[in-house]
This record gives C-alpha cells, sequence and structure tokens, in this order.
C-alpha cells in the first residue's frame, strides 16, 4: 500500500469544499463506479461525486478546470460498450467493496496516486481523474400534461421518469431491459433505443431539450420545450449520443404520448426474415402507428429462452420436422381507444397473413398474463444466453429491405470459419437492427478467454466487413465507448472523423470531458489492420 | 461602368475550367439568383455557378479555396430570412435583367469588381462571391418502397420530390406553399415546417442521411439509410438548420411513409384559443396520429380572405353579432384505411366537442372539392394579407399550452402602443407555432416605408420580448439568416452562441460558407440596445 501523498489530501480536500454534494475517495468505496458491470474496462479514480444540482455539477467541473482533471460522468453505469467508467487498469486488479453507507469518507491511504492518475484519453499527461455520478440528481422537475412534455435529471431512472408521466396519465415510451437502473442521462448519452424505436423513435427523437453543463464548467440553459425552435445549430442533437465527450447533460425535455388504452401482443411462426419483413410492410399498412413493436426472434435463440428459463413454453404445436428452422415474430398493437380494437386490427392482419401462407401459425395474447408471457420470451434472450457461456455480441443495422439477405450471408460466412458455430440472432426488425451474437465454439461454454479473445476479433471483423459492404452500421443502439472505437476507424469515412475530432477540440479543447471514449484517439489501434 | 480588370477575367476562366456545370458572369444573367424575391436583401456575385454533380460542387469549393472566395449556396430561393443570396448592396441598386436562356455567357464589362468583391461576413477582407445554385442537381437517385426511404438530390423541388415518392406508392410528407419551387437542399438548410409538422415532424425528422461538400471541398458520404445508427457524433442534425454556413447539403436520404387512402378536413368555429387547445387535445386523444393538421385562423385572418380572395366563402351561418370574435380551427384526418374512416373518427370528435359546447359550428368536407376549399381558406391568408400592405411577420412558438395567454398578452400590449394595429394570427396551433402578423397602423396600407422600418423594429422588440418572456423561439420554421440576427444576439444565452461560433470555426475556419448569415457577426448590431 502506497500513502497518498499530501499533495492529494489537498486536492481532495479542495475537492470537498468546491461542491455541496456526496464524494467518496476510498478505494473500496469506489470500487463499484469504476468499473462497468460486465467486469470488462475500469481504471482508477481520485474520488467519485455525486452532485446534488446542475450548480453543483458546474462547481465539480471548474474545479477540475483548475486542477486539470478530467472527468467521466456516468450514470447508471448500465452500457455496454465501456463508456461510464474510466480506463486504465483491468477491473481484476481493481480494489472491489461495496459503496458505503454514508457519504464523505476520509480519503484513504489506499490510493495509489499513480492509478488515480492516468486516463486513457489521448493527452499523455498524468491527471487526475473524477468519477461524476449523476445518481443524486433523480428529480422530475415537472410533468406538463397538457403540452406532453416532462423535465427529468439526468440521473432519474428510465422507470422513474416512465412512471412519473404515468401519473399524469402520459406515456413516455422509451423502453429498455434495463430500465430499472439506467437513467434518463445516460440514455440520452447513448441515444438509447428499445423495443418501441419503430413507433417512438430513439431518445434522440424523445428529447426536446437539455440542461447541460459545458467543459469549461458553464451551465447551457437548452431545456427548450418547443416542438419548433429553428434558432442556429442543433446543438441539443450533438450533445445526445456523445457518450459524455462533449458536456454533462443535467436535465432534459421528454416528449410524452398518450397511454394506450389497450395492448395487445401476438408470436408467430414463419419461415424466413424475408416472410418476417412481408408481414412487417402488411402490418405497417394496416396499422400504421398502433404497431409499437415487431421483433424478430431465429429458432436458436427461442431454444435457448425454453431450455434455460424456467416455466417458458412456446404457444404452438411443434414445428414440422421436414420444414425449415422456424423464425418467431413478437407484435405488439397498441390502441388508444380499447383493448378489443388493438385486437381487431391485430386479428385482421395476422388472418390474411395466415390465408396468404405467409405466416405459418400465430398466437394472440388474449389477456395481460398471456401478453406478459409472450414477451417474456422475447425479454429473456439474454438472460438465456448468458446460461451458455460467453458470445460475441453484435448491435448492428442494415437497411431494412436487405435484412434477410444479410442474415444469410453472414451466418454462412461464420459457419464457414466455424462450422460448430452457434448463432443467436434477434432484433428490431422494424428498425433493420440485429442483435447477431455468435459463440463460434462450443468451448466457449467453458470460458477460454484466450480463445474467446482472439476469435472476438476475428468475427467482428468478418461480421462488421459484411455489415459495411451493406452500408450497414457497426452500432445500432449501444454506441461506441471504447468497445468500438478501433472499428470506427476502420469503417468510418476518415473525413467524417475528421469532423468530429475538430467538433471535440471546439467543444471540448482541453480533452477533459470523458476523454479516451467514442473519438479513437492516436493511441486506438484496429487489431488486424 | 468600369471594365472588368483582367484579373477578374482571369478568375472567371479558371473558375470555368474548374467544374462542369453551367456558369452565368454577366450583371443581368446573374440578376435574378442575387436578390431574395421579397426584394429585402442583396449583393453582387462574381459569378453564378450551378454544378451538375457532387463533384462538380466539391471542385468549385475547392477552387474557392484556392482564390480565397466565399460561397453563397441556393436552392428555390423562396426563404423569408435572406440566407439564400449575397449581401451588401440594397436590390434596388442591383442589375435587373432575366436569367439569361443558354448557358455560358462570356464575362460582361458591366461587373463592378469591387461590388462583386463585398461580402457580409465576418471577415473585412474583400473576397469573390460565388453564388453556388443547386438547381441543375435534381435527381431522385432512388426509391426504396420496401424501406420506405428515397435519396434526392438538394436541387430537386418538394414537389418532384413528393411525386416521386407517390409514384412508388408512398407519401413525403413535408408540404409548405412554396413546394413548387423550394428545394429539398433548402428545407433542409433551414430544417422547414409547414402544415403536417404535427403529424411528421420538421424536415429534421423526415430525413436519415445527408451527402455534404464540407468548407475544404471534400465530399462527406453521410447517405445513411439507417433507422438507428449510434457511430458517433450527430453530424447530419449539425448541417440541417444551418443555411449552408458549414457546408453545402447536395443529397439526402428522406423518410417516406404510408399513402393515406383517404382524407378528410374539417373547419370549426369556436370562440378562444383555449377551446381550440381543448379540442386538439380531445381530437389527438381520439386520432392520435390519424391527425394530420390542426390549424387555428384568427376571425381578422379569415376576413381578410373572404374580402380579398376572389370566391372564397365560409361554410357556416354568420357568427351572432353578440358573441366574442371567433376563432377557427381547421382539422385534417388521414385513414390508411378508407375515406369512410377518416371521416367517421373527425365525426366523432367533433359530435363530441359541439355537444360539449366547446366548439359553435363545424363543417366537414364531404368531397375533395370540398376539402380543396376548406384548405384553401387557410392557404390563401398570406396572399390576402399581401392585398393591404405591408405587414410585421413574426414566426414564433411557444409552449403549447400558453398560447392562448401569449396570444392575449400579445395583442394587448401591440394594441396598447398602436391603438389602431390589425393583428392577422394564424398558424400551426398543435406545434405551438403561430405566424403573428402585424399592421401597426392603417396607412401601411400606402407603403410608408420609413415609418415600417421603424415600426419594424419596435413591434419585434414588443413581440419578441414576450416570446422570450413565455420561453419561446423567435423563430419558429423561418431560420435565422441575417433577418433575425441582431435578435438572436438578444435573445439567444451567450453561452450558446460561443458554442456556436466555436462550432463554425472548427468546421469552415475561414468563414467560406454563407458568411455573415445565421451567426451573428461582431458587426451586427441590435436595434434599441
Amino acid at each position: 500500500m502506497s500513502s497518498l501523498p499530501s499533495s492529494s489530501h489537498a486536492l481532495l480536500a479542495s475537492l470537498r469544499a468546491a461542491f455541496s454534494g456526496r464524494m467518496v475517495s476510498d478505494p473500496a468505496g469506489m470500487a463499484p463506479w469504476l468499473r462497468d458491470y460486465r467486469q470488462r474496462w475500469g481504471g482508477p479514480a481520485l474520488a467519485v461525486v455525486q452532485p446534488d444540482s446542475t450548480a453543483d455539477v458546474a462547481a465539480v467541473v471548474r474545479w477540475c478546470v483548475e486542477h486539470d482533471a478530467v472527468i467521466v460522468p456516468q450514470g447508471g453505469n448500465t452500457g455496454l460498450t465501456g463508456a461510464s467508467v474510466p480506463l486504465g487498469v483491468p477491473p481484476s486488479r481493481l480494489p472491489s467493496g461495496a459503496p458505503p453507507a454514508s457519504a464523505d469518507k476520509a480519503p484513504s491511504d489506499d490510493l495509489d496516486p499513480s492509478q488515480a492518475r492516468t486516463t486513457g484519453g489521448a493527452d499523455a499527461r498524468l491527471r487526475p481523474v473524477i468519477l461524476l455520478s449523476l445518481s443524486r440528481m433523480q428529480q422530475v422537475r415537472s410533468v406538463d400534461a397538457l403540452a406532453s412534455t416532462m423535465v427529468v435529471e439526468a440521473g432519474c431512472t428510465l422507470q422513474a421518469a416512465q412512471e412519473a408521466a404515468a401519473a399524469h396519465g402520459r406515456l413516455f415510451p422509451l423502453s429498455l431491459a434495463s430500465e430499472g437502473s439506467c437513467t434518463i442521462g445516460g440514455n440520452l448519452a447513448t441515444n438509447a433505443g428499445g423495443v418501441q424505436v419503430l413507433r417512438y423513435g430513439n431518445m434522440r427523437e424523445l428529447c426536446l431539450g437539455l440542461e447541460v453543463v459545458t467543459a469549461d464548467g458553464q451551465v447551457w440553459h437548452g431545456l427548450n420545450r418547443l416542438r419548433k425552435n429553428n434558432t442556429g445549430y442543433d446543438l441539443r442533437d450533438l450533445f445526445i449520443g456523445a457518450e459524455g465527450t462533449l458536456g454533462i447533460i443535467t436535465a432534459a425535455v421528454l416528449k410524452l404520448y398518450p397511454q394506450p388504452a389497450g395492448q395487445v401482443a401476438a408470436l408467430v411462426q414463419l419461415e424466413s426474415p424475408e416472410q418476417a419483413l412481408a408481414l412487417l410492410a402488411q402490418a405497417q399498412g394496416r396499422l400504421a402507428a398502433e404497431l409499437t413493436a415487431f421483433e424478430l426472434i431465429s429458432d436458436a435463440a427461442m431454444q435457448l429462452v425454453l431450455k434455460n428459463i424456467p416455466g417458458s413454453r412456446l404457444p404452438f404445436e411443434a414445428y414440422p420436422a421436414d420444414a425449415p428452422l422456424p423464425w418467431y415474430v413478437l407484435l405488439e398493437v397498441s390502441s388508444l381507444h380499447s383493448e378489443p380494437a388493438a385486437q381487431e386490427g391485430l386479428e385482421a392482419v395476422l388472418s390474411e397473413a395466415l390465408a396468404d401462407g405467409r405466416v405459418q401459425d400465430a398466437v394472440i395474447s388474449q389477456s395481460l398474463a398471456q401478453f406478459e408471457q409472450l414477451w417474456a420470451l422475447r425479454e429473456n434472450i439474454s438472460a438465456a444466453q448468458s446460461h451458455e457461456g460467453k458470445n460475441i455480441k453484435h448491435d448492428i443495422s442494415v437497411p431494412i429491405s436487405r435484412i434477410g439477405e444479410f442474415i444469410e450471408a453472414a451466418s454462412r460466412q461464420i459457419r464457414q470459419a466455424y462450422p460448430d458455430a452457434r448463432l443467436i440472432v434477434f432484433g428490431h426488425l422494424g428498425d433493420g437492427n440485429l442483435h447477431f451474437n455468435v459463440a463460434p465454439h462450443a468451448r466457449f461454454a467453458q470460458h477460454y478467454d484466450e480463445a474467446f479473445a482472439r476469435d472476438e476479433a476475428l468475427v467482428n471483423r468478418l461480421v462488421h466487413d459484411l455489415v459495411a459492404a451493406y452500408e450497414g452500421a457497426i452500432s445500432a443502439e449501444h454506441g461506441i465507448g471504447v468497445l468500438r472505437q478501433a472499428e470506427l476507424v476502420r469503417y468510418k469515412q476518415p473525413l467524417e472523423l475528421q469532423m468530429m475530432r475538430a467538433i471535440k477540440q471546439a467543444l471540448d479543447p482541453q480533452d477533459r470531458m470523458n476523454p479516451g471514449k467514442l473519438l479513437p484517439t492516436p493511441y486506438t489501434r484496429t487489431p488486424y489492420h
């Protein structure tokens, strides 16, 4: 154990005096904030701060400017790309421990100041790292049901935001598996998606205005509640999806919608993604905005759920053994009028599709319990996968009309390289967004980390090269973080990276905001380049 | 007449050799491009260029970089804020003339090179001005009906884009009075709105990707066709609404929608904007996405149409003379299923509203002819106004729930300052967007230009101060251009202007792209400051 130099004590004391929220600086207390939940990335920090207010966030940033510290903002720390934690030390080498029950522990002697000054950013100087958690800024500031807007703070969980809207008879439609712990700030920083994007759009489409603390510690009062505002460059959409690298989102104006009066779901069996696409076109033509989800599920994904999630069962008879492997689609229809209206619309679509032979079998939920059972088949895919060991995840999108062709080509290439590969394909078909997950070897079930790391790079290359050939995106809804930086360099037009760097330089010239995330630094190397 | 110095001849010859499209450089030939259609702004240019292709646009920009020229991009030149023309010379002092029938006239001796080097930008150096018209880049590159996307070039008129979508059985929903001549590039540069924003959003929401020629003459291939793409900063939305000051949009991927199978319109009479708001909430609750327009019209605006547009008539009996002055709402309902379905939904809403006394009278269109007659009452307001002399136009938005309160407060203040003022109020109520137009004196009918100019600044101040107090926007759909620059300085948080300047500096460090537009230059003064 190294002792904390007196300069660090003085630093911490001055940081503690600079703002009024909570501060944690002992390594065990900080531990939960310093690694992502999948334990892939992590690094040390001088302190974890939890400001109470926007003024507090600005005070912390100004302190960082004065002391040349860098800031890692963090919401619910549920991201999948490493954007919300410091970098530089593998999670296994970080101290472990639970967050202390009370605030403001004195600085511990355990801290290794050289580690605490490591940053993953482009800047090679060792600068103190401050982890800024928005978790104490959870207020729903206001709900305007008539105007269908709501102002919430960045640390408000998605679920709390949904509930606040519901309490005023409105719907906030973003919906994600992690909604109980992910935050509105994190949803904005990553432009989160989910199962209702088909109808309501990504987080970007659900946000009218932002309050942001800039890299020099000023507060931008951009809480626009207007549907139309053409007064200058669109700064809002620049901060959305920037993964905390341009400023810290502290609050947002969110769009609300009428709550549906009735919802029904259906699970259908069909023979190919092409049939699913035809069904999508038909359902959109008939149901328009009432079609609120259209999820594609491969048989392999469905079988994992049936095997690993107790109580799961398919509502159909067995698929004929001599037929091609089936695919499944989960449709959700929401009606503002009534559940029977939703039911009627869905039945009309499915009976036509069954008559045309476009769909092999279909079941419509007849109760809330059945509605939830059908959704559970979709929502449990990730959990079911984790029972089978590691797999290589891809969150990609391709033009919707080519999605079947893409799945076929990618599956063929993977199987050529790895004849025993297991492909777990599912996703938001209506958005062209697939989770195309690959376990290239059966032995992955036994956690061969080294083989996994090598295969991960190879499989990513194979899948993402094909995505590029189909004019798709290597990240549809998870963002870049550190996970996809090297690939960003490979697939983005250099001019686009150049413009992104120019914007970063313009708004954060000291590379103080979440350095080393999203934008590839000069040190980022593409493997197998 | 001054003769063109040989250096200018050489310049023009080198420009002519640099790209393969059309070039005009005689003053009479250039005249139509060098002033806005309302004759408020204008200025000279060395040449008007009309490139044929994106590569051509890039070649012109690179020529400008080499010769330190500045570029004014232009679409249909239908904007209302002066963003699409050079600056520096009042239109009345510019040469007049029709565009020549054929291309590439030799440089004329009429050109005053000192004028041709005037620029309205921040840069005090005199730099040659090139007017770059996108009018020859009109191609619809592709339509993907299944994926509901379309790739069009910037010079394609809005109407041609609508027609291309319709030819594939799809709807491109942006709709503006100037759709026959305004272009997709201009629609994007100003983030255009219109009457269907309530349902489909502004141009920003209708665009998935862009192709842009940057300030250094590179081509950004950002023609993303994906619904979801989270790979870096949102450059698309930065170029949209930037009024050509960050780069030149040369093509775009547009979102398409199903074509409605039936549409009906209704005109209703009611007593106040508050009643209109209550009707809006009721209609949205019942009709949701089938409600495609909700336009508020004041009695004064309606009377102008009835008086000045031949053949206009109200479909109701006269409003009782002892009742408060009426307001009107035009609702449009679109059904994907059938016209009777649209009719039924609208009837259900209106019979409930009539029964509740929320609406005094209502008429639903029973034929296409009636549908068009009702819409003509709304669409002819601007034309009807122009019969009555000048008026001071405001394109403002306020939070929807406060719109009635705002109209009342603004009207009261205007009437205090100008007891005989005529207020022409109408707009897109569902978006909180009002056209709040003021003729402060009856004498405006006789064009007292000097009084108009003085009153314009005073009335703008009065209306826009109130807009600011209501947390509204001084430009909802028209943009800033030069018309609203001084006011932008007054009403924007200085930090926001500072960030906008930093972005301009990052992407266009030589202030080459449409200098002097949108962003206030150091020379922009706010009157009455």
